[in-house]
């Protein structure tokens, strides 16, 4: 079986390190010739809307995505020719935040306050209905904290519009979250699903940075049925992640990706399937793989630039990824996961970690281990 | 770090796809064009003793080998060159069986009564000494039980030295063993041993078929004292597999692996790192990982063919390895792997491969989960 993948960053990257082991062929269309991924099959450089291109990637048995902003019109070609998995009215539906947000509204799901934004008096009214603090987000092409900005006093309004201004916005609650949690689902095309475990998530400038599985808080069934609700009206096939807000008022839904997720890579030595593997079986029209729990597991990215590896991988338990892309400030390059076998070793383990990471890093995770749902 | 891996088979492949996430490159040699590592890296496809494609390889940063036959030549040129892990003294002594137990019997380890064979009055002489039933084997070049003769009765003697006689061969005592096991363990430069636990190994037409971790007896501490003896002999670099039959004499030393070797293929999922990581490691001069187990594993090789992948992968817990060969008789072509957080849960998902097995296989299966230490 061929698997053509749109896009060649890391996530592609590591579902082709899962498919590979089972058999599976890559290719990857990619305007970056550098493309992590293309040491792990046929890598195609080209516009995500060249046609020639496209058309060679509608020779796989199965396209899928590492990103979901790929245009509709490129979605459309390949699904004339070969299955998309997931389909595009499902990239859609993520490609929008103010669609995005209708729709878990529609779906019964608890959402931050928001407002459509396109004028100035737009974002007057807005704020006249939301309060402060609020963040105002563009509605589409937004990752990892970029393009957005946070409103807290009425002296933020101009900065923020002179840098946001002139493309259709979304001015949502700043919500104080007690905890920030992902939760991570793969939908066979026979409508079965199976849900990872809740993780905790925890953010550094607007970038993933740790993320926690099991949550230390329990919201399982809640967020199932919600990440269900939402993968079943989409009519989803592959892995999905439903980022949410823990808040004393219960579970608010944020964003969802349609596509494997950072939050869930802890998923390769964490879980019985990865979601890498998982997405690639929903593909394939293979049986969904186990989402249980191995051990208790925590992932930490590595931002801009890889540490030397040897200091971490002296830590029993420890797994060690490199993606293999050149160092840039913002870019994530790689992430190590710890395991253990209980809870009691990978806190101990996590110690260990705490004492060789970068500053800032080690009071985040301080602070992250010594909180508690 | 760039690897160079002698042979680019499905042992290559897998240290490749154990090295690509931690950001390793790699380079193979073979002889085949189709060989199936090829897809994961740069392959060179040469003769073992081709200069030039020796020259091209010794531009890595370390090399080492997925067979114990590279020509000894081949080795000194490239360890001329660059670093050569394990050295080429280590594969030499698993070259030979006669060296091999002579080696073993200088470490005070116990072997099956054995001796030289080269003309016919040797062989006529061994038999006088070690009585039978014997196996008569190469003395190089033998794996998979080629180049083997079992002699039962005297009736056994012609056809055998018509097969094997003009070449150095070994006669050894057939051992009625209660099991056949195997210990795999890593070394690094600095002399640090870590050994992964014993796993119980079941033959099946002279190929192994399953390999079940941890071994249902307990001769973990001695198996380790074996292994270590040898390593440290060596000097070795990298990981190694001791293979033995377990008697109620005791241990016995059969053979040994200078490289991973499939009856450790379980650690992929069942251990905390897996031989082909720790064998990276090694080279690499990482710190060693954890070979503790992480649940019990029961491996299964496929041979000759690949079965249908959806009827095993209902299986939870079961992980599906194509190596992407061509079906031929005989040749390893993937391997399944059960895991399971407890003894209990992985009997069970036994029985349910046990119910999806070819025949032969589930009454090889069957009568190994029925009989203990």
């Amino acid at each position: 079986m061929h698997i053509g993948i749109l896009g060649a960053g890391q996530l592609a990257r590591m579902m082709a390190l899962a498919g590979l082991p089972m058999g599976l062929e890559f290719s990857f269309l990619d305007p970056n010739p550098d493309a992590c991924a293309g040491q792990l099959g046929h890598l195609v450089t080209a516009d995500w809307a060249d046609a020639c291109a496209l058309d060679r990637l509608a020779g796989c048995d199965r396209i899928t995505c590492d990103f979901e902003n790929v245009p509709a019109d490129s979605l459309a070609r390949l699904a004339a020719a070969t299955e998309v998995r997931p389909c595009a009215a499902a990239l859609a539906a993520a490609q929008d935040r103010l669609e995005e947000k209708r729709l878990f509204t529609a779906l019964g799901m608890d959402v931050p306050n928001f407002a459509a934004v396109d004028t100035r008096p737009d974002l007057l009214a807005a704020i006249e209905q939301i309060g402060l603090p609020a963040v105002l987000k563009t509605r589409r092409f937004g990752y990892d904290g970029k393009g957005q900005a946070v409103l807290r006093t009425q002296e933020d309004l101009e900065p923020a519009w002179q840098r946001l201004g002139g493309q259709p916005l979304i001015l949502e609650a700043l919500i104080e979250f007690r905890f920030e949690a992902a939760i991570t689902a793969v939908r066979s095309a026979q409508g079965q699903l199976r849900c990872y475990p809740l993780s905790r998530t925890v953010h550094h400038q607007g970038i993933l940075q740790f993320a926690q599985a099991p949550a230390p808080f329990d919201r399982q069934h809640q967020a199932e049925s919600m990440v269900r609700a939402l993968a079943d009206h989409l009519d989803y096939v592959g892995c999905l992640t439903l980022e949410l807000f823990v808040t004393d008022q219960g579970l608010l839904a944020n964003e969802f990706a349609p596509r494997v997720h950072n939050s869930a890579h802890w998923t390769i030595e964490g879980a019985e399937t990865s979601q890498f593997e998982n997405h690639l079986r929903a593909l394939c029209d293979w049986p969904l793989g186990s989402t249980t729990l191995r051990g208790p597991a925590l992932m930490v990215n590595w931002i801009g630039q890889m540490p030397e590896p040897a200091t971490f991988m002296a830590i029993d338990g420890l797994a060690w990824h490199d993606y293999a892309k050149s160092a840039r400030a913002g870019r994530k390059v790689g992430h190590a996961t710890l395991t253990a076998n209980h809870t009691a070793e990978l806190a101990a383990r996590c110690e260990r970690l705490t004492t060789v990471l970068p500053d800032q890093l080690k009071t985040c995770l301080a602070s992250m281990m010594a909180s508690s749902g």
